[in-house]
């Protein structure tokens, strides 16, 4: 199949995402493609048309299933709305129109996509996921700029053993734009993007929310400790408590999908803070930092 | 007692605080002491020498308990030492001379300094706390401007009930200095101090400590993993593990100086997290993150 001269993309999520890819495509030198885009809060996606994320909007849900709508379908919800997608688009689309999205876990996305997709006479599916956002959402914070030097890694297959199915040339059309954001990409296991991102950013969250919550508990009913914590607080525990502004809705389908993971780094966490905290008048204090200080120093030469 | 024309102040210990003291200070409008100063590490000493931070360096630790020799004696070790300086000063110093520090933790401080020095016939003491610092310690990174726009906290007893007890010129002086490096003076009980601390200083380290140590067990063996952790880590895992960088030797001190506060903030924080791994795929999960929004969000306007 030849490249098209003029490509219809169609966003599904308009959010800080979805209209970041909106915004970044339409920057990309030469694109002459058409961007169009739906979101289920009529909000947002006026948001995004007026920022110029998108050339037009789709005015219903139901628009989404018209026939030959779109040659490149980008799912950019939550990863529970992702997974309603792909089964309403699937019967719907041909072996001439490309899938992908930008869900935070894989694995269920991946194992979808080899079902419903990448068959004979179907729809090409190539599961992604930009390392790149805010503690706030919404189509307001879009930046064309979002994606520059951070990872985009792309899980072709639930396992890349023996091998993810053959690229089509819309995909490959899809990973030179991602490019040309300024995105590094990487092709990744789906099984090992899960484990890797449990530990690179879904721990990193749910830690945000216990320690959040947890001083949101501890200083409810002392408001001099609240505000002697405000006057004293630095730039440690404003790091560490950054991300509990996060939405409740996107990580709820982070949690609800890569359960087993997430449980995994957590439970281990527990037990680090546990044997520290056992550990705060004895010589083994010394060890703990002295694995951390070798974990952050830069890492040696590569023998020659 | 008059202001002096010509103050002498002696730092001991002359590490990124107490260099950065001694720049400040000395580039504080119409400063016109001698700042001098003393460290176990012959190497520190020579690099605040050449910064700029110090007028001269004193040759040996015995030199420093010359009687007269200064009137402002700033104590910027980690605690254990300043605690040493404490004991060997006291004897030697006289109403006229004021010491200060910079420990981290305060309730130790303040109950030497109530038995130690401000009684009749004997030298003041204030005990002070930055809320300054980086991740790496030293001269070389020393920085007139590190205070600015930071809280800095005096405990001047280890409880304000029934009251502090009277302040002293050179404690006055200090406190318009502290002032003049761009700091916001605050007066704090000590036991307080310390409870606070442990929740925005002390918990946020031994977090990072313990979940940098724990990241380096776990990729000891996979340095596949390890790879792709570099590649795919964002800025929520470099904030989470920043201060993994952190020096074990000044860390001991103050897990050695406020154990139990320590220990309480880190036993709460085992329990908000397993609670909320419990309930990753529970409507619990919404409350969470209901209540770190709320903590995270800006502070409701006072009833008018």
């Amino acid at each position: 199949m030849p490249l098209l001269n003029e490509p219809r993309i169609l966003i599904l999520g308009t959010g800080l995402i979805g209209s970041s890819i909106g915004l970044a495509l339409r920057a990309v030198p030469g694109f002459n493609g058409r961007v169009s885009g739906w979101d289920p809060d009529a909000t947002e996606l006026a948001t995004a048309l007026r920022l110029g994320a998108l050339d037009d909007a789709l005015p219903s849900r139901e628009a989404v299933l018209t026939l030959g709508l779109a040659d490149i379908y980008v799912l950019a919800s939550p990863v529970l709305p992702i997974l309603d997608w792909m089964h309403l688009l699937a019967p719907v689309l041909g072996p001439n129109q490309l899938v992908t999205d930008v869900g935070s876990t894989k694995l269920i996305v991946a194992k979808l996509a080899a079902t419903l997709f990448n068959g004979p006479g179907r729809a090409h599916c190539l599961p992604g996921h930009p390392m790149a956002g805010k503690e706030s959402g919404g189509a307001a914070l879009a930046d064309p700029a979002l994606f520059r030097g951070a990872a985009w890694l792309f899980t072709p297959a639930p396992s890349q053993l023996p091998e993810p199915p053959a690229s089509h040339p819309l995909a490959d059309q899809w990973r030179t734009w991602v490019t040309a954001f300024g995105a590094e990409v990487h092709d990744l296991d789906a099984v090992r993007h899960d484990e890797i991102c449990a530990w690179v950013s879904h721990l990193p969250q749910f830690l945000s929310t216990a320690l959040t919550a947890l001083l949101a508990d501890t200083f409810a009913a002392d408001p001099a400790g609240r505000a002697a914590l405000d006057v004293i607080g630095g730039r440690a525990l404003r790091e560490h408590t950054r991300l509990g502004a996060s939405p409740y809705t996107m990580w709820r389908d982070i949690a609800l999908t890569n359960t087993e993971p997430i449980a995994a780094t957590l439970l281990a966490l527990e037990g680090s803070l546990a044997h520290l905290r056992e550990n705060l008048r004895t010589p083994e204090l010394r060890e703990e930092f002295r694995h951390a200080n070798a974990f952050r120093a830069p890492a040696p030469a590569p023998p020659r």
